[in-house]
């Protein structure tokens, strides 16, 4: 079983590497303190007698040398970078876990016929320089040399620039061949609420999901609040307020658990008390498993559009700002999961993952999967985040006997 | 009948005399502007052989000598003052018609029993020193010295100050004596649409409504918008716009035309695309002529707070801000304004002011009335107001008939 104390030992040492934030901790990429937080993982990667790395992006790797040369290494690890004022677990745990998971094998005396490399991930959260998924996409190669000079943070200072002060002189490339890598394992906490709710161990990703974003305008017309009476209006605010009401309720019923629908943001125009609203603009976030779903949501919504601008005598608008696939996880790789927790004795579910992580790009080249650990009401991207140290071990219980099953059968 | 070019060419007028904006009108009590529109409306007073002066707050006065020494004088007017980028009617309007129901009265040889005094009031609508009505409550006693050092504007310069530099040498005091008016009648634009949908010429107006301010504070809990599953979520933008829809339903169906409920301003928090809100804060504003209606309403969204709060897990706060009785208009005047429609052949409609206006405040002292004419789709506090001089003509003739009735019969 994995050692709890040395788990929350990694996590207390990281959550402490932070720029002055009232609680919480806030490492963004390409910083001195990111420096420091990389080299503490270098650190410890090397205790645990890994051969230690850093790649051209500033993603840091451990090397654990398997027995048979030629065979691709098994990867896996998380994001080391945080948002602003973020919570200690969000990536940090699944860098931390796969260390563990190294110590256990070592302690354990086995060797592995693969090489197993652990990995922290650089800039997954984009707070930096705007573009999220940063490190697995130079890994990957979907950016390379021509996004070194293009990407800019909000001073203007290039990703190659930036590079020249914060990288150490020793780096290898970022960009890995196809063979070197047989596939990639992420742990991270759930950040929603699901696995707390049902109680359970281990989630067992089969999809990140597929997003759209809306643009939803209501056009109405502005009077003043005393003098138009109720229906002679053409009120934005109850125009929207309908179209929300109806697509909150509709998603809840009909895709309870099989897709999303928030509302986040919605803004009236002129927006006085004492005004009747002229316009209404909110945004729409879809996710799902399946593309089918968010296709049947937007034509619902397009459908209650037109019929709320006639009940309400307004002009509804209804953009489509973006669309992305769903990401599926590998079959076999979640198989071994499930396999593994069902050895350990551990509760599972499968689920979607409703957040991009690292496993999403890098799914591109290798087999990829992705285990959920439970974390405390979902909270994330919140000092309050928390991970119990016991469900980080159970977690890393079950990456290590994935590893152990994936080098044996592959 | 009033003579349409006369009014026209003074509206115009008045609209031109404006600090500079895109379009319309702006100006504001107690500027370089406003006493050029002062002393133009005085000027235009003398012209039509008016007795001029002006008082200690800005209200400017014509006065036509009644037969009757000691008898009371009938009032009539509204205000000079504009909004930012406003119109050229509201308050303007009522101003306008009284001067020229009084160059009706002279050009027919008509002498009246009582004194008839136009007035253009002062700072109606707030704009430079935040107090609505300042005019008219110097006028009723409501303000006085104290509040000439107290009332500040944005630069904490007070009324006294201003004072010193805008008003002329001599001034008369601006607290009128009970003994010294018989009542006042203020026509004015209606800036709403139900005299233009109905094609009604005149609204004679029963009450100045009733107006309470609620806020509604939803609290939910903030999540990731892809990971918190429909049915665990605790939206307070689902929650907030369920209630809002019950609001905006409920009057429309069971308040047509007796009461309003609008929703001017909803903020919610923090206000990001992929955040599920955890806060949603929103307005409300009441209004009807009778206080019960609000008191109804406002019980009903208590009690709708308390069901969505369930079926959307979230909390919500019902707050009442402010709470103010309609105020009923003079019931002899208004029979009297009926009648004199009546004679003209003009149609009326009684109705309530969904706005405040001097009349409201003029009526704690005195028998206070007021007249409506309609105006296009009901838009005000914009450049695009517009009254067709058509119908000031016709409120002019009413605003005629309706004083020389109340000096014959008073």
């Amino acid at each position: 079983m994995a050692d709890i104390m040395r788990i929350q030992s990694d996590i207390e040492s990281l959550k402490g590497i932070s720029e002055p934030c009232d609680a919480g901790t806030t490492r963004i990429g390409f910083t001195q303190v990111y420096r420091q937080g990389a080299d503490f993982f270098k650190s410890r990667m090397k205790e645990a007698g890994l051969a230690v790395r850093e790649d051209g992006i500033g993603n840091v790797y451990g090397r654990l040398e398997g027995t048979e040369k030629g065979l691709p290494a098994i990867l896996s690890g998380s994001h080391l970078d945080t948002v602003r004022c973020a919570g200690a677990f969000d990536g940090i745990a699944g860098a931390v876990c796969a260390l563990e998971a190294v110590r256990m094998i070592k302690e354990k005396g086995i060797t592995l016929r693969h090489t197993f490399e652990v990995v922290g991930t650089m800039e997954e959260e984009g707070t930096r320089f705007g573009q999220v998924l940063l490190g697995s996409k130079f890994i990957t190669g979907v950016f390379g040399e021509k996004e070194l000079d293009a990407i800019r943070d909000s001073e203007g200072i290039t990703l190659r620039e930036i590079n020249r002060t914060y990288l150490p002189a020793n780096v290898c490339p970022s960009y890995r061949e196809s063979d070197e890598i047989l596939s990639f394992i992420e742990l991270h906490d759930e950040q929603g609420p699901v696995l707390e709710t049902e109680n359970i161990d281990i989630g067992i990703v089969e999809n990140i999901v597929a997003i759209s974003w809306l643009t939803v305008t209501v056009t109405g017309f502005a009077g003043h609040a005393g003098t138009v009476p109720m229906p002679l209006r053409q009120d934005a605010a109850s125009g929207a307020c309908r179209l929300v009401n109806h697509i909150a309720c509709h998603t809840t019923q009909h895709y309870a658990h099989s897709a999303t629908a928030t509302i986040g943001k919605l803004d009236l125009l002129p927006g006085s008390s004492n005004c009747i609203p002229s316009k209404c603009i909110f945004t729409v976030d879809l996710r799902s498993g399946k593309m089918s779903n968010i296709d049947e949501l937007t034509a619902f919504i397009q459908q209650k559009a037109n019929e709320v601008a006639k009940e309400c005598n307004v002009d509804i608008e209804v953009r489509i700002d973006s669309r992305q696939d769903p990401i599926e996880m590998d079959g076999h790789l979640c198989s071994m999961i499930q396999e593994s927790c069902e050895q350990l004795g551990y509760s599972y579910r499968t689920m979607n993952s409703g957040a991009g992580h690292d496993a999403m790009i890098l799914s591109a080249r290798w087999p990829a999967a992705m285990l959920f650990v439970p974390c405390i009401k979902g909270i994330t991207h919140n000092p309050e985040e928390y991970v119990f140290p016991e469900a980080l071990a159970k977690g890393t219980d079950v990456l290590y006997q994935t590893i152990l099953a994936l080098d044996s059968k592959a």
